[in-house]
C-alpha cells in the first residue's frame, strides 16, 4: 500500500483506478510525485518548526453517510487547518488516508474528491500523498495535516496566565444545534426558525469556517489558544487544566449567531447544547488585556468577530455564570466514548 | 478530537482516560506536549528535507481481529518505517490515528501501545501526535511517518535507467507464506516443514523487519528504490513503469529462506505466491554496477544479505524468466480492490 500509484494508462487495481483518476489531478505540487512515489517531500522554510496535526471522521460518528461527499471531504481538511490556525500555523500540505465500503460509488468519490479539491485551493494546503483502502466497515477518512511556525512560535495550549481575557472567535453552538435540525428537520418549526436561520445551522455543521486567516495575529498576540471542537465548555476546561488555571465565563456574553438566538428563545434548555455541543471550529484564546485590544483589531480587519467571554484566575475549576448563578453540565463535552 | 487529551487526574471521558494512561507514557519527546496540545512540533534540522509516509491497517483487510495486538502496533509502524528506509530518510516521528470498536478491551489497548512503544525505542521514532475514536467498524490504525533526508536527497522510484543492477535485500515471500500458514495451520503438515520454518514464516507475516539500517547507503548508492509491500511482480511493475524502464528478472536468483525452499519444493505453484503475495517490506533497489557493489558491501556490514536478481532496460515491461520461460502471473499484485 504505497502512498500513491501510477499513471492512468497502466492501472492494474481498482485502486490504483481511483487514485489515478480523482486524486492524482490535487496532488500538482511538486512534492507529491504525482503520488508516484512511496513518499512525499516537503522542505520546510529555514527557521520554522513544522506543527502536525491529525483528525479524522469515521460515518455513523461524526457524519452521516449521506451526508454531501464534498462537505465530508471538506471538513475532514477543516478540522485539520482549525487546529493550525489555533497554534498560529500557516498550511503547508497534508497526508490524506481514506477507507472506502465496497458498495462506494464512482461517483461518490468524484464529489469527495472535488471538494477536497476546492479547498486545496482556497486554503493554499496542497495534497502531499495518501493511502486508499477498502473497508467491510463505515468510510472513515483520516488527515495529517502540517503547518510551519517561526522556530518557537507554536501557540501552545498549557500557557494561560491568571489576569488574561478569555475571547472567542465567531459564534457558539451553531453547528451542535445544525446537526440536531439535520437529523430531525421538525425542529426548524419547533424553533420558529426562518429559512436563512435553518440554512445558516446546517451549513455550519457541515461546512467549519476556521480561522485560519487568524494565525499570525494569533501568534503575536495570544498566551495561549485552542480550537474550539468538542464544545467550549469542555475545550475551556482542558486550556485551563493543561496550563493550570482558572477561568469564570459571562454566558451573556457568549457570542450567538441570530440563528441560534431563534433557537433559544424558543427552547432556553438548548444553552447547554449550544456550550457543550462541539464542531464549532472557532478559536478560543487567552489574551493579556493589551494583546486582545491588538488581537481583536486584527481579526476585525480580517472580517471575523473576537469577543471577550470571560477571564483567566488562580486555582483550578471553570465557571459558567448566567444571572449571577452558576451553570452545571450534564454532559460537558463531546465525546464518542 | 484533539492530538491528545489532559492529565489523568481530571479525566473528563473514555477517550481521554485510554490516551492518558496507555499512550500519553510513550509521548516522551517535548514536540508532543506529552499528548496534551492540539498539534505538535518538530523542529527539521537545517538543511533537511522531510520525508512524508502514510499506511494503514484495517482488522479483517490487512490483519486478522485476533492477531496479537502488540505485532498489529509494531507491524503499522513499520509498514511506514519500511516506506521511509527505501526512500534513504531516517524516522523522526509519527502521527497515530486509531478507530477502536467498542468492545475493546483494555487490556488489548495495553498490549498495543507496548507493542508500539518498543518499536518507538527500537526505531528512536517518537510518538507526536495521535486522534483515538470509537468505531462502529472493524479496528483500523492509520500511521503517518516522518523522516529526514539531506536536502533533494529522497532517493524516488522514477529515476532507475536502463544498465542499472536490480537488487532485493533479504528474502522474498516468507510473509505471504506466513499469512496462508497463519489462515490453515493444516498447510505446515502438507509443505512438511520443520517448526523452526513455520516459526520464521509466522513471524515474518507477523512482524515484519524493515530496512532502516540501509537508508543511508541507499541513499548513496541508489538510482531508484520503493519497499516490497504488494509483491516483488506488482511493485517491481510499479517501479519501472514510473522509471519509463523495462526489466528481467531471473527468478532463480530471487533469494528465498530455507523455510520458503522447503514449501516451495512441497508445493512448486506457491513460486506465485512468493514472487506476488506482498508484505515482504524489502527494499527493491536499481543500482549501476559499482554502486551496487557498494551497497552490498555497506549492507553485509549491517547483517542483510542484497542479492542481484535482474537489470534494468529500456522499453517497457517486466519479465520473469526461469528455465528460459518467461512466467505469467494471474494476479501480479496484491489488491484488496
Amino acid at each position: 500500500m504505497p502512498s500513491g500509484e501510477d499513471d492512468s494508462a497502466n492501472e492494474t487495481s481498482g485502486e490504483e483506478r481511483l487514485i489515478g483518476r480523482y486524486f492524482r489531478p490535487l496532488a500538482t505540487t511538486p512534492g507529491a510525485f504525482a503520488l508516484g512515489d512511496d513518499a512525499a517531500v516537503l522542505t520546510p522554510p529555514p527557521g520554522c518548526d513544522l506543527v502536525l496535526s491529525t483528525d479524522g471522521v469515521i460515518a455513523g460518528v461524526h457524519f452521516l453517510a449521506e451526508d454531501p461527499p464534498d462537505s465530508i471531504a471538506r471538513k475532514a481538511l477543516r478540522m485539520n487547518l482549525s487546529d493550525l490556525a489555533a497554534k498560529g500555523a500557516t498550511p503547508v500540505g497534508f497526508l490524506l488516508s481514506i477507507a472506502l465500503p465496497a458498495e462506494t460509488q464512482d461517483s461518490w468519490v468524484a464529489a469527495f474528491a472535488a471538494g477536497l479539491g476546492q479547498d486545496i485551493a482556497y486554503y493554499a494546503c496542497p495534497l502531499l500523498g495518501g493511502d486508499t483502502d477498502r473497508t467491510p466497515g463505515p468510510l472513515s477518512v483520516s488527515i495529517a495535516a502540517f503547518g510551519t511556525v517561526p522556530h518557537g512560535g507554536m501557540v501552545r495550549r498549557a500557557t494561560a496566565k491568571p489576569g488574561n481575557i478569555i475571547a472567542v472567535t465567531g459564534t457558539i453552538g451553531d453547528a451542535a444545534l445544525g446537526v440536531l435540525l439535520h437529523l430531525d428537520a421538525s425542529l426548524a418549526e419547533r424553533w420558529q426558525l426562518s429559512v436563512a436561520s435553518r440554512t445558516h445551522l446546517r451549513d455550519r455543521y457541515l461546512l467549519p469556517q476556521p480561522r485560519n486567516v487568524l494565525a499570525e495575529a494569533l501568534r503575536h498576540n495570544a498566551s495561549a489558544a485552542m480550537d474550539v471542537s468538542d464544545g467550549l465548555v469542555g475545550d475551556l476546561a482542558k486550556l485551563c487544566r493543561a496550563s493550570g488555571v482558572a477561568a469564570e465565563i459571562d454566558v451573556a456574553s457568549v457570542p450567538l449567531s441570530d440563528a441560534a438566538r431563534e433557537a433559544l428563545s424558543a427552547d432556553a434548555k438548548l444553552i447547554e447544547r449550544i456550550l457543550t455541543g462541539g464542531d464549532d471550529y472557532e478559536i478560543l484564546a487567552a489574551l493579556s488585556p493589551a494583546n486582545f485590544s491588538a488581537f481583536r483589531a486584527a481579526a476585525a480587519q480580517a472580517g471575523v468577530a473576537v469577543t471577550q467571554i470571560g477571564q483567566v484566575t488562580s486555582g483550578q475549576g471553570v465557571l459558567f455564570r448566567r444571572d449571577g448563578k452558576v451553570l452545571s453540565f450534564a454532559r460537558p463535552a463531546y465525546t464518542h466514548f
